[in-house]
């Protein structure tokens, strides 16, 4: 699968890139906002696509151009303003998938958050943040798309351990960013995944076996 | 009919209410946020309600108790932090159209925004806002409630003339709140609008007359 990486400037978005970039089972377009953003991957002997998730659906239509799938992984995240929240999270989002209908680009991938899909565990200091994916995420549900919805647990930085929980039950914890890129890549020819959404944490099952208990 | 007005403090809020409460044909119950908005009400002889959008749905359900229709006019409008926004113009106003769908209150009317159903005619500036509006507006037509989705122009505080232009080709213009009042009081038993949006602006029909030829 050729797959388009939305957001792959983000930290979560940088290792899903170089996971595919290693895998010999996928190839990866990296889609960045910045031209040097952009150079700088295909020094590293990356494809890359220059496009803005403000851009028109029409303009993020091009950028979908020989993908076979697509990992969203965009977000302005629980630290900028939720005026950004409202265009990248949720429109960006939303957009990116009706691009996605309109190419004929079924599968469709988008890191979520733990917690976004029940307005009672939405937590109070980031509740705009979550406001955003929980809509998001139902527009996704949805859509006519191959979706999976990947909602991770608090993201820390420490390496992968390869060992997760996955599932429908709501469970607080922690992954690593780097375990949340390999599971996203693992899905993505995962048929357990298919049309399917679950929280996803640090546990002790191998990566390859949470997702065939899903 | 009995109306819950949401958004009651609102500046066309107030007008709604006062119209109401002044028609023979509908009774009003203002739902407001702080009990001195409550009291204030009352003093007037005008019914009030307690409820807050970032409550849940349940106990917004319970505000719409005996009511038989919804003006929803709520906003934390271009003015305020986008975080307000995602939360009383986007979730808010979803979670009154689940509330009303629970309660079996069938007729929803809600106070849009010009341009917020077409990407193309967000204006920078506030760009934000019209995302929260055009999600609202959507999870309302998809809804399975009797909805009205009026847009308005940009609004100024000039007494109403009575006099508009409503359709669905988009068109820049301004309308004084009063009107917007008076059309959405209008619109209430107008089966013209039941299951339809367009836009307002000042005009040259009377109101009837205009809702007349939707």
């Amino acid at each position: 699968m050729k797959v388009l990486v939305v957001g792959a400037n983000g930290q979560i978005g940088q290792k899903i890139v170089k996971q595919i970039q290693d895998s010999e089972e996928h190839s990866v377009v990296a889609m960045v906002r910045k031209n040097e953003q952009k150079e700088q991957l295909e020094k590293e002997g990356i494809e890359a696509v220059l496009a803005n998730l403000e851009d028109s659906v029409d303009n993020l239509v091009k950028a979908l151009s020989g993908a076979d799938a697509v990992i969203f992984t965009a977000g302005s995240g629980g630290s900028t303003g939720a005026d950004k929240t409202l265009l990248i999270d949720l429109d960006g989002a939303i957009k990116m998938m009706e691009a996605s209908e309109q190419a004929g680009v079924d599968r469709f991938l988008i890191i979520s958050a733990l917690g976004a899909d029940k307005r009672e565990n939405w937590s109070e200091e980031i509740k705009s943040y979550y406001v955003a994916k929980y809509y998001a995420d139902k527009a996704l549900e949805k859509s006519n798309l191959n979706y999976t919805i990947i909602r991770p647990g608090a993201l820390v930085n420490e390496p992968g351990t390869g060992s997760v929980w996955a599932g429908t039950e709501f469970e607080y914890g922690k992954i690593p960013r780097e375990d949340v890129a390999k599971v996203a890549v693992t899905s993505l020819t995962a048929e357990q995944t298919y049309r399917k959404a679950f929280n996803l944490i640090s546990g002790d099952a191998s990566i390859n076996e949470a997702i065939k208990r899903l």
